[in-house]
């Protein structure tokens, strides 16, 4: 057990939407993870998400309407509810939801991401 | 469904010791909380426990040794595990932590604190 420092951890990796699992409470990871650009509409069926924005800015698209998080912000998404993160300029975020969450969820896609990279 | 800003939700109360729910992800909750001064030795007999620091800095007292958090730091105690969490000045943290955790574990004390208060 040592202690985590998220922007050391951020500064290991430059890849986009590939996130990087830094921490484990129980049966859930926190991971983090750079984007930049589009991702896909997706959901997942059997849990909620968090986001929380490290730095810079971010939307979450929903079916019926666009949410914006700046630094120092966060979010709920709902399971099951289908969501297309972007962002214009690359955004560091957290994400926080169970272990085995494939980044996807329910599509199979260019963008899905191995799991339980560790950084 | 809104976002949650964490300065802004901060902003909104100024007890110590005293967790404030701000959002819910499956069965989990993160929390609020800004600390000063010594807490008390205590473990949660069934959930590891996540401390984000947000703002100060904060140091968690171990049987076998001190850990130091600074803003943008975090740190996963096992369940189990006693620890006494201190600030020398006022902290503000975030916790995250399966719902109906109760701040002190496993002791009753003048600090233990109300659960699920929302701000």
């Amino acid at each position: 057990m040592t202690k985590i420092n998220l922007m050391e951890k951020l500064s290991s990796f430059s890849d986009h939407w590939s996130p990087k699992v830094i921490a484990e409470m129980n049966d859930y990871q926190f991971k983090l993870v750079k984007i930049k650009g589009d991702f896909i509409w997706h959901n997942h069926a059997d849990t909620d998400e968090v986001f929380i924005v490290i730095e810079g800015s971010m939307c979450i698209e929903f079916e019926d309407r666009t949410i914006e998080l700046s630094e120092g912000e966060m979010y709920v998404v709902p399971k099951g509810v289908n969501h297309k993160p972007y962002a214009q300029e690359e955004c560091k975020i957290m994400l926080v939801e169970p272990r085995n969450v494939v980044n996807t969820g329910d599509k199979e896609d260019d963008l899905t991401a191995s799991n339980d990279i560790w950084v």
